[in-house]
């Protein structure tokens, strides 16, 4: 089957706008997503990349590029009230979603994502965080021992660093086969890729 | 009339990519270019950014998605054997063209950028851009004197601080009114502003 790898963090707009769409091309070419949580601050580190906001006229633009392209895919987009967040505990939890709760991978995904861009929720607040899994129906005191799991840790330390070897700058980051495609804005090359 | 106001450098291969579609684009649209040569490594001292070569893996795929563009717009792309390209001369050459010699401007810009990018010549020497002067029928010695007048010099000082002081931080950027939008990538968005 098909596949297209999906390197993403919470905290990155990009990858909530990609997160929105993605499903629905690769629906359209029969392929399967490989979700692929991994912590964007980490890759920063280990390539010497930053966030576009450190650079102030690149984050100023950005915001309205980001507002154009929500308006194009027809999706809320409200940047939360500081940033970037700290999103160490909510990766480290997509990656225990997989290990342990894979049935409940993408119901947290879409909150945590929801939450973060959609409304634009304080994520980096951990009561914020709390409040928004217990509507999610998820158990406040389970997901503390998931992100706790040190071999929960451990996979996203790893997919982090598979990331940063395959070339992965920044996020969202897709795969077909060993094509990388960066950016929200490269899901049409992510199509076409998936449609040879 | 419509316009679109285009800030470039001859040593951005974006930048390339978007001449080499932005006239069909304006034309299509009845909206006249107001072309903007700045110095892209002034915009970058001047807001903190830097060129995406900086980060190893960035540039690595950075030559590979304008690769997948200029297949998608069926032009040549061949990056110049040294890069990034000291672009001063170059840059003074195409405001010069345009307070002095305002016909030969398009054939100027055409001559640089098929010589820099279309066909990927060392145009950091300078006896490889005098011979691509010389073979579009610039005479160097004329040259040379409008890129040191201290006009000329100035105009391009006053376009590169007018960039930045509009929120300029990369080349291209194209404005329609105050819409900016950065990078090559973005001319559908441009097209779509200058459709309103």
């Amino acid at each position: 089957m098909k596949q297209v790898e999906f390197y993403f963090d919470f905290g990155s707009p990009a990858s909530y706008l990609a997160w929105t769409q993605l499903p629905k091309i690769a629906a359209a070419a029969g392929a399967r997503i490989v979700w692929k949580p991994m912590l964007l601050g980490g890759v920063f580190k280990a390539t010497g990349n930053a966030s576009p906001v450190t650079v102030a006229a690149k984050g100023k633009w950005m915001m309205g590029d980001l507002a154009r392209f929500a308006a194009r895919y027809g999706v809320p987009l409200k940047m939360p009230p500081s940033f970037p967040v700290n999103t160490l505990a909510m990766m480290r939890g997509a990656v225990g979603m997989q290990m342990r709760q894979p049935a409940d991978f993408d119901r947290y995904v879409k909150a945590m994502y929801e939450a973060m861009f959609g409304r634009g929720l304080n994520m980096g607040d951990p009561d914020v965080v709390a409040g928004v899994l217990a509507a999610a129906g998820f158990d406040a005191a389970a997901f503390a021992a998931l992100t706790a799991d040190a071999a929960v840790k451990q996979g996203l330390v790893a997919n982090t660093e598979e990331a940063v070897a395959r070339g992965v700058f920044g996020a969202p980051t897709m795969f077909v086969g060993e094509d990388m495609h960066f950016g929200q804005d490269r899901l049409d090359f992510v199509a076409q890729a998936l449609a040879r």
